[in-house]
């Protein structure tokens, strides 16, 4: 099981084109009058108008939607200090879900240094080049260090996600959870387990929501950060320092609303849960395996509210949630910054989406799992798109409020423009776009005798491009394949006359569409033997994403 | 007519998504299943891999293939000293040329500011992040400060196109002008035009191709730069002073073999052409105006063969001759550096290259110009599609045997592969692929009076993202329009039943190629009338890009 999931990750990166991103042309570049505006002379146009005019390098470059996802490689994933080289998958990764979720362009940059100073100069000078940055996987202080320089000296959104990512869709939970059983955040109690960036970064989102300072108790590995103590703190700690007699986990989680574990795995107990307030709020966030399993909550109290990191229980934390429809709104603004006003705005936006009704295709995507608002759906589920059009304007919204935004946009169109992105038309034509970069994307060519299309056909599953699918008679195709030196091992063959089932479906189908207009079911089925009529009826049925025909009469041979 | 030039260009920029380049996933990303490979937690396997062996950073990620164009934007095209934000249109551009000739990823990175040191050390900060590094648009002295040093201290390649582009191209056609004029390289006597970055660099690449030190005149603002001269001297024009009497450019030009201009507009007049040596070479390379026209130098000397920086005179010395090609070269042996060697490589394929037949698909790109080796054809046309596999071997192959390469690759075996790039059936894939983003796309919709097509048709255009075509009855789709609150003003409609030429044209053809198997002419008159028929019958004639069918079917209402 461990092994397969290693084995197809690994496959995954290789395949194809190695790695997961590629970076295209947005305009047409095929002939030289594309060139020349693309390039010298043409561009010397927008260069003298963003001269000009600085404000439009909007207008004019990528700039606008492009995100730096920024790390030095000293805390990735759980797996430590492996270097920036090492990082570049993950970087990588978090482009690839800011653009799955969100849009949005990034440039993954692994900064080869485990120096603060030096990566807080590599986001200064890289400021022209994007509209926002995204730290990621920085170890602490230096992430905070790092943030707080560049949060002072840049003119761009900068968010490490690492920090708050998990405080504002944590929040959302909490804010829904108190809800659910009734309770007020100006009373609530509330226990953290672990002093790390995003410990600290969410019990400083949760004082924003209401929790009050001297509510919550932060345990590290010595146990419960209280006023004087001297052992293993640091400045980043000690705004966090209580009055208490409480020393251990166990102590400060008696009688305790809400239970927020972003430490490691276990280190919660039957026996603590069983000491806490009714209706217990436990968010055991520690990745892949929490604090405590939801059942072995559930053994001992049955008024729990469970959430953890992961998908395979209700409740799922996942910063996905979060980062892409930040970014959104606040390029969407061209923010100066994201702040403590936008993080909130996400946060409930999150907890207020979380309290509508759920759609049908949303349910669909999460078989099995109950999805309305209670003790199992406290937040949005990460595949839910909605969360794309609320938490986005809002974020908007709160940084024209706030003074953030450098532009102005109107509420109700941007989000009519959001929610136009995700109609199924919108989704189709994007997926067409984009399987053709993916390996899974099958393209029939009816003209599979061509020569042309049998060398192409060798080379597009070679460069991981497409499935091509060739119509024709295999043993023909392979003495062709065979003169011309091509292996096409990869390349699927299919011969309508020999796929009788298909071909008498497809007839039916012809025939029931176009009975009325004098089709006879004969002629349907003598159509079908046609390569073009049989790729046609193969991309209506959805068993190939295109039809690639016509070469012959458009393509000459080089 | 640059009124014009000016609005398109900034069109050009504007239109659809802002400026000219997105960062996409090359792999499937569609699922939760995609998603969890991509990143979190399958993602960790690529990493700890790469953490053992840092050479799988090529297998795993997107690096090999991957290079950064970094400016600072203090000499942008003619521009001057614009700055990084408006340089950026240039950078992009540049990507895309990388892009469109060579298949290479490129980051284009603007850095914010005018210090060498900075330059410097933000590149090496990014080495992990990238493959090679294109440096653009720096200034002089310090874009050979920032060259150098980065050479001493990178191990990926890194090369000033500034500098060396020129030197390599102008390098072939010496070569072959002097072949043509049956002249040893030895013997000829060199004049330059400016010692700026690319002035100094060809003179240095001259002299690796054989031409003598003693046979170089540099001639800058101040006169020649002889041994002793004082004024307006640095480190880096020193090395090319020479013992001579002659001191302005005319003297310099007098009984000179070969003219090169990489300085200013109409600095040479047709005296100083009148008394240069028999067959003279002159290499105008000012841009966009020459040091001397082309006319002007026919009015004196019949036998001048003459180059320029143009594409509207014969012999254009531009520079993505070059580039693309010595980088897919370098990054495909993943090469330490571009050394003095690869460099070489290139001129010299590039000579060779334009001594070969050219096929009939470039001469038919270039209607009117003559295009067979001789003085007006020194070397290969910027669109020549074979340079790809021509000179990134020859760059590889010298990686190869000078050292600088991490990897061998079987010189055969590789160049087929290059190009099984071009075939036109590759081609035409790739178009399809590419044309999805631009907005020059044609997209067929035969369900034209679906209320999904529509209203996809509307957000396709708005995004730019191509050019919908809807078929069937254009008062009924608006009626659906207005109903639905979309805007679809530029969507094209066109309704088969009303186009009676192209539906007996299209009869005809399907008749033609069906008579044999019993297809009568009526009943293809007949199938015309069909949505999907007429679809594929504009597909197949290149009336339209792609067809998209079967949407009903397979996409439900969200």
């Amino acid at each position: 099981m461990i092994a397969d999931r290693r084995k197809n990750a690994l496959e995954y990166h290789e395949q194809g084109r190695p790695g997961k991103i590629a970076v295209v042309p947005t305009k047409s570049v095929g002939t030289a009058q594309d060139l020349s505006l693309a390039y010298s002379p043409g561009v010397a146009e927008p260069c003298l108008q963003i001269a000009e005019t600085p404000d439009d390098v909007f207008r004019y470059t990528a700039r606008g939607n492009l995100v730096a996802v920024v790390s030095n490689g000293t805390a990735v994933l759980g797996l430590g200090n492996i270097g920036p080289l090492a990082s570049k998958p993950v970087m990588e990764g978090k482009g690839v879900l800011f653009k799955a979720f969100a849009d949005i362009d990034v440039f993954d940059l692994e900064v080869g240094s485990e120096k603060a100073e030096d990566v807080i100069r590599f986001c200064e000078l890289l400021e022209p080049t994007v509209g926002g940055i995204n730290l990621e996987d920085i170890s602490a202080p230096d992430c905070f260090i790092i943030e707080r320089a560049l949060k002072e000296r840049l003119g761009i959104p900068v968010f490490h996600d690492d920090q708050h990512g998990t405080a504002i869709i944590a929040g959302a939970a909490l804010i829904n959870a108190l809800e659910i059983t009734d309770r007020s955040i100006q009373d609530a109690r509330v226990v953290f387990s672990g002093a790390g960036a995003s410990a600290l970064s969410t019990a400083e989102h949760f004082q924003r929501l209401g929790v009050r300072k001297e509510n919550i108790l932060i345990v590290d590995s010595v146990g419960v950060i209280y006023e004087g103590r001297e052992e293993r703190m640091n400045e980043y700690k000690s705004p966090f320092a209580v009055k208490t007699d409480r020393r251990t986990l166990e102590e400060a989680m008696k009688d305790a609303d809400v239970f927020i574990g972003l430490s490691v795995k276990g280190v919660v107990t039957k026996d603590m849960v069983r000491g806490m307030a009714d209706d217990p709020i436990i968010f055991a966030l520690a990745n892949p395996d929490p604090e405590i399993l939801p059942e072995e909550v559930a053994a001992v109290r049955q008024d729990a509210i469970m959430a953890t990191g992961r998908s395979d229980y209700p409740n799922q934390v996942n910063n996905v949630l979060g980062f892409p429809f930040i970014f959104r709104g606040a390029l969407d603004v061209r923010a100066k910054a994201i702040n403590p006003e936008m993080m909130l705005a996400a946060t409930t936006a999150l907890a207020d989406l979380a309290r509508e009704q759920v759609p049908e295709v949303v349910k669909g995507a999460y078989e099995g799992s109950e999805i309305a608002y209670g003790r199992d759906y406290l937040i949005p589920k990460p595949f839910d798109r909605r969360v794309l059009y609320h938490v986005a304007p809002a974020v908007a919204q709160a940084a024209m409020d706030s003074g953030a935004a450098r532009i102005d946009v109107e509420l109700g169109e941007y989000r009519d423009r959001l929610r136009a992105k995700l109609g199924p038309g919108y989704e189709l034509m994007r997926d067409m776009r984009d399987k053709a970069r993916t390996k899974k994307a099958r393209v029939i060519f009816p003209e599979g005798h061509n020569d042309t299309i049998i060398r192409a056909a060798s080379q597009l599953v070679e460069d991981g491009i497409c499935d091509p699918v060739l119509l024709g008679r295999a043993p023909r195709i392979q003495e062709k394949a065979d003169l011309l030196g091509v292996d096409i091992s990869g390349v699927e063959v299919i011969y309508a006359a020999d796929l009788e089932e298909e071909r008498s479906r497809y007839a039916e189908q012809l025939f029931e569409k176009r009975a009325r207009k004098g089709l006879t079911l004969s002629e349907a089925e003598w159509n079908l033997f046609k390569p073009v009529y049989f790729a046609a009826s193969m991309l209506e049925n959805g068993e190939v994403d295109a039809l690639v025909h016509g070469i012959e009469a458009n393509y000459a041979e080089a």
